[in-house]
């Protein structure tokens, strides 16, 4: 008999943000694994155990929860935001091909979520409007040198540009060094929103420029979008402004 | 008197992707906007009238949605996917600012929604599981050396690629040739995955090379994936293969 896993993309937090799928995926499952804080969030239910894990254990969560699936359980793996993106899904991936063939044959399902770019560029406009790009500030699985070169990548492309985990407490230097990057390809007065929690009542969503964006607060919850330079801010009396990127481009003369 | 406009994403197509929020939203709005396929999606409402518009009609659909909310009407616009990405909310954002000042007194909200990337993604493993870009293939609003620079910065910088709008009865070179072009940067095994109507009854997913992805059919409702030289195949006997990208990245030596 083989079980049933199940990674479920949560979204940014707040359950408005659950798909039908997700709901009913978390309602299905025998055994819950995740990051506490993300199985905090989630109503207990009898006959459902729960397993927590810490926040750099992604490798030995996927093991634990696959050779569970693996017993006959109906598994379910909780991620923030996408599965997909920066989260649980690779790490399953790469487990079930490491590990023992009976792994392959058990059913696997990734359950889509909304991932912290699209809801932050929901509560301040359309920056996403136009080609973008989702990087990862963290240098702990890639050389810093190779995020360097993503960002002269796709600032001098004409990307918009959604970093993910731009500081941790191990790592506070490198999104200082990432903005004075992009200076070097885009205007000081580029749009950048910085949206943290977005959806929980703790949610900050904060509007500056390229120039201003280092001095700015931000952390693992932070997702930070730096617009290109065809961006456009839309100053509303009344009410916050919008920052969104036009739907058509002219040729980058960078 | 001012009235709200909500900029709604459906998903990919099937219930099962709704977000609590688009729920929520779509049954509290007086009017409904959008593309009419995606309005016949979405069962009829006693006292909510509807307005479907034809595909190209962004612009026109924005501004009469907004003139109506400023009526005072609670209205909502209707966006597949995720309204931010390659859809209805930038060409929001441009008519507000190009419209009356009444336009930006008014309660604009997003809501956002699952995009394609994410949903096809899901269905083959983790292609996204690394730095990535989303791309629309679309000359119509870029010219098309715009979007070659976007493939050549893009792949040999190590991002995952995802393709936006691959392919239309009046642009039917332009996927081959950029095809052709993610060649000169990418080995020929490179796993590409195209799929199409994920989550409607005519869904398809199919896992290729780069070496053969030309020769795929490809239409506007197909999303295609192309992954980099570290993505990896994971082969499952009685079960469809995942395609994932690790976590991990060396150096690019391109």
């Amino acid at each position: 008999m083989s079980g049933r896993l199940t990674v479920v993309g949560l979204g940014p937090g707040d359950p408005r943000y659950l798909t039908a799928e997700a709901v009913a995926a978390l309602g299905a499952a025998q055994a819950l694994y995740g990051y506490g804080p993300y199985l905090e969030r989630l109503p207990p239910r009898p006959g459902q155990s729960r397993h927590p894990s810490d926040n750099r254990e992604e490798s030995a969560r996927a093991a634990a929860a696959l050779r569970h699936a693996a017993d006959g359980a109906d598994v379910a793996v909780v991620s923030g935001g996408d599965p997909g993106v920066f989260a649980m899904a690779a790490a399953i991936c790469e487990e079930i091909e490491a590990g023992p063939e009976s792994w392959r044959a058990l059913d696997v399902v990734f359950v889509p979520g909304i991932t912290a770019m699209l809801a932050v560029a929901a509560r301040i406009g359309a920056p996403l409007g136009h080609d973008f790009c989702a990087l990862s500030l963290s240098d702990n699985l890639k050389p810093w040198d190779l995020v360097e070169r993503r960002l002269d990548a796709a600032a001098s492309a004409g990307f918009v540009i959604a970093l993910y985990n731009p500081v941790s407490r191990a790592r506070p230097w490198q999104f200082g060094s990432a903005v004075q990057r992009l200076r070097w390809h885009l205007p000081a007065a580029t749009p950048v929103v910085f949206g943290r929690a977005v959806g929980r009542p703790d949610e900050s969503v904060r509007l500056t420029t390229l120039a201003e964006a280092a001095a700015v607060p931000a952390d693992m919850a932070t997702l930070v979008i730096v617009g290109t330079k065809e961006s456009r801010v839309v100053l509303r009396p009344g009410r916050s402004p919008l920052f969104y990127t036009p739907r058509a481009a002219a040729e980058v003369n960078a």
